[in-house]
C-alpha cells in the first residue's frame, strides 16, 4: 500500500491545504499596512472565537510561552496562588508558579478526574489573600475538561484572578471567556486553530490589568505591557518580529472559523468526540476519565489489560500511517489518546478506528471487525 | 505598471521559493522519525554554518527571545556584566540585564561607531569581578559591525563569557564562534538563513554551560538545560511543541546554504555590500557609519540635508515597491537603510539602486540618473 500519514494527535493537528499554501506566498514586512491588516484581522477574529472584548496579545511562541507570559506578567515572588491540576498541563503550572517563587497553594486532583469548583470555592474562601487561580481547560494528557463556566463563577466573586490554559480547548470547546469570567486565557496556534505551531495568544481581562500593573516580576520578550502599548499604536504591531508566515497562516484560519460559525464548530467536535467515543466503547475498549466532563479536542483509551499503549501507537504508525499519541509522564504506557480538535470530519475519524479495529486484531486483542465502526457510523447518524 | 514587491529591509528578508514551498507540506509531528531527522540535520548544519561544536539550542521565538534566554540562563541578580551598546540593539541587551537586576557596566559607544576591544580590555581589567560581556556582531540599526574576533580574544583570557547577537550577523558576515570565543552565540532564522521569523537558536559554549550550572535567574521556556537535555536524548526534540513549518524551512534553507559554501556566502554578502556602497556615494549620498566597520549585512544612508529619510522609504514603498528600512529611535527621519542579507544576488540591489535614483531625483535631489547604478556594476565586475 502507499503510505498515507494521518495525524491524530492532539496537536499539532492537520492544516487545511488553503491554509498550508498561505505560508508559501512571499515574504512580507511586518510594518507595512498589507501586514497589518492580516495582523489586525487575527486578532478581532479571535476576540469573536473567543468571545472576548479584552485584549488580545499574540507571542512568537509555543502556548507553553504564553502559560509562562500570565505567570511572569500578572505575579510579585510571594503572591500566593491556587493551581488546580489533574495532568501533564496542570502541573506546567504548578512548575511555572513554584519557579517563579509564588506562594503555591496546590489543588492536585487525580489524573482521570477533573477539578471540583467545591473545592476551588472553599480554598478561596479560607485563604481570602489567594490572588490567582491557574486552571487547565481541556487536560490534553488526560482527555478531561474542567468546567470552567463554574469555576469563574466562583473566581470573579473575589479579588483573585483565573488563569485558563485553553490551549487545546477553546474552539473545540465552548469558551464563554467574557461571560465566564476567565481573566487570562492562553492559546496556542496549533489546535483548534488549524495552524502550524509557532504563535501563542493570551485575552487579558481588566481585572488582570490591574493585576500586571502592580505586578514586580520582570518580563521582556513576553511582556503583556509592551505588546499591548504596540497593538494600541496608530500601526498595531507587535513589540518584536512576529513570526509572519504563521501569522498569515493563523489569519486564514481564524477566517474559516468563522465563516464555518462558532456553533457550528463545536457542534462538529462535540461529533466528532461522541463518534470516538461509542466507537471504542464498542470495540470493548475503556475511557481512561473516570468522569463523564471529557473533552472534545482528545479521547484518552486505557490500553487492554496485558498490551502497552506504546505497542498499540507504534503500530497504528508503522503498519497504517495513522499518527496518534502514547500517554504521558505517569501514564506512559497505559493509555493512548486520539486526538480530533482542528480540521477533522468523520472520514478522518473513520480512518483512526479502521486502523484502530486492525491493530487490535493483529495484536491479539479480541474484537469483532466493524463493531466499532458500525457504532461511529450510528452515533454520527443520530447527531446528523 | 505591475507592482511587485521588493522586500530590501535587514529583516525579514526574502525566502527562496523551494524553501517558502516547504511550509506548504502537510503537518507532521514533532515526535517522529521524519521531523527528527529534519530538525537534527538543521542543528548540526547550523553548527557548520557557525562554525562550532558547541551545543545548539532552538526555540520557537523571534531573535529577542534568544537575547533573552542568554541573561536569564547564563546569570543571577547582581552579576556584573559588560554590556557594549551603540544601536537599537546593543540597548536592548542593556535594557535585558538592568530589568534582570544584574549590575550593569554600560559601555555605550557612540551610534556611528563600533566598540573599541581596549576598551573593553581594561574595563575587565579594572573590574575582574565582571562575569559577562555583551556585544552585538552587525548592528542592524546604525550598519556598523563589531570586531568580535578582537573582542573574543580579549573576554576569553578572563573569567568573562562572550554573548554576542549575531542575529543579523551570522551567515552574511563570517562568524568563527569557537575559533573566536564567542560563548553564547544567538542567532534568527530571518536574515542570512533564508527563512521566515518564529526560531531562534543559540549556541553555548562550555565556558558558558558553567555559568549556566551556577545561574540563579528563573527560566522555564527558554530554559538551555531543559533544551539541551531534550536535545541529547535518545529522540532528538525540543521541551515544547517547536515550531514544525519554520523548521522545515530553517533545515531546507540551512542546506543551501551549506551547498553553496560558506565561504561563497560570506563573499556574496561582502559583494552586494560593497556594490551598495560604491552605488550610493556615487549618487553623492553618505553612509551613516563614520568607520569603516560596516556590515555586509546592510548599508545605513543619511538622508541628505533638508530632506526627511521617512519621505525617502515611502516612496520607494509607494512608487516602486520596494521595502527598505527607515532609521530606528534617535535616528528616525534621519537615515534610510538598505538589506542586503539573505536571498540576494546583484540584480535586487540593481532593482533598489534604480528605485533610489528615480525617487531622489522626483524629490528634487540633484543626481545624474545611472550614476550609482554605473558604480554599483563597475564595483560587481571587480570582484568577480
Amino acid at each position: 500500500m502507499i503510505r498515507k500519514e494521518y495525524i491524530m494527535t492532539p496537536g499539532p493537528t492537520p492544516i487545511p491545504p488553503e491554509v498550508l499554501l498561505v505560508q508559501a506566498e512571499p515574504m512580507i514586512h511586518h510594518r507595512t499596512p498589507q501586514y497589518t491588516r492580516l495582523f489586525v484581522e487575527m486578532v478581532e477574529g479571535l476576540k469573536k472565537v473567543l468571545l472576548t472584548r479584552n485584549d488580545i496579545l499574540t507571542f512568537a511562541s509555543s502556548g507553553t510561552g504564553g502559560m509562562e507570559a500570565a505567570v511572569t506578567n500578572c505575579f510579585s515572588p510571594g503572591d500566593k496562588v491556587l493551581v488546580a491540576a489533574g495532568g501533564k498541563f496542570g502541573e506546567r503550572f504548578t512548575d511555572l508558579t513554584e519557579l517563579y517563587g509564588l506562594g503555591v497553594e496546590r489543588y492536585d486532583y487525580p489524573w482521570d478526574e477533573t477539578a471540583d469548583p467545591n473545592t476551588i470555592a472553599s480554598m478561596l474562601k479560607s485563604q481570602p489573600d489567594i490572588k490567582g487561580v491557574f486552571v487547565t481547560h481541556s487536560e490534553t494528557s488526560t482527555g478531561t475538561v474542567n468546567d470552567i463556566e463554574a469555576i469563574g463563577k466562583i473566581v470573579s466573586e473575589t479579588a483573585a484572578i483565573l488563569i485558563v490554559d485553553s490551549i487545546s480547548g477553546a474552539g473545540a470547546l465552548e469558551m464563554h471567556t467574557d461571560d465566564w469570567g476567565v481573566d487570562v486565557l492562553v492559546i496556542g496556534s496549533q489546535k483548534a486553530f488549524m495552524t502550524p505551531p509557532g504563535v501563542a495568544a493570551v485575552a487579558v481581562s481588566n481585572k488582570a490589568w490591574e493585576m500586571v500593573e502592580k505586578a514586580s516580576l520582570p518580563t521582556y520578550y513576553f511582556s503583556f505591557k509592551k505588546a499591548r502599548k504596540k497593538y494600541n499604536s496608530d500601526s498595531p504591531e507587535t513589540p518584536f518580529t512576529p513570526a509572519i508566515s504563521l501569522v498569515r497562516a493563523m489569519s486564514k484560519a481564524t477566517r474559516m472559523l468563522l465563516d464555518e460559525g462558532l456553533e457550528e464548530v463545536w457542534r462538529r467536535h462535540r461529533i466528532l468526540a461522541e463518534c470516538t467515543r461509542a466507537g471504542v466503547i464498542a470495540m470493548d475498549l475503556e475511557l481512561f476519565p473516570k468522569v463523564l466532563d471529557r473533552s472534545y479536542a482528545v479521547t484518552a483509551v486505557k490500553a487492554p489489560e496485558g498490551m502497552s499503549g506504546g505497542d498499540i501507537v507504534r503500530h497504528l504508525n508503522r503498519e497504517y500511517g495513522v499518527i496518534v499519541a502514547g500517554g504521558q509522564d505517569r501514564l506512559k504506557g497505559k493509555i493512548f489518546r486520539i486526538g480530533h480538535v482542528g480540521y477533522y470530519n468523520i472520514f478522518d475519524l473513520m480512518v483512526a478506528l479502521t486502523a484502530l479495529e486492525m491493530t487490535l486484531k493483529k495484536l491479539g486483542f479480541p474484537l469483532e471487525l466493524g463493531s466499532g465502526l458500525a457504532a461511529a457510523e450510528k452515533t454520527y447518524l443520530e447527531f446528523t
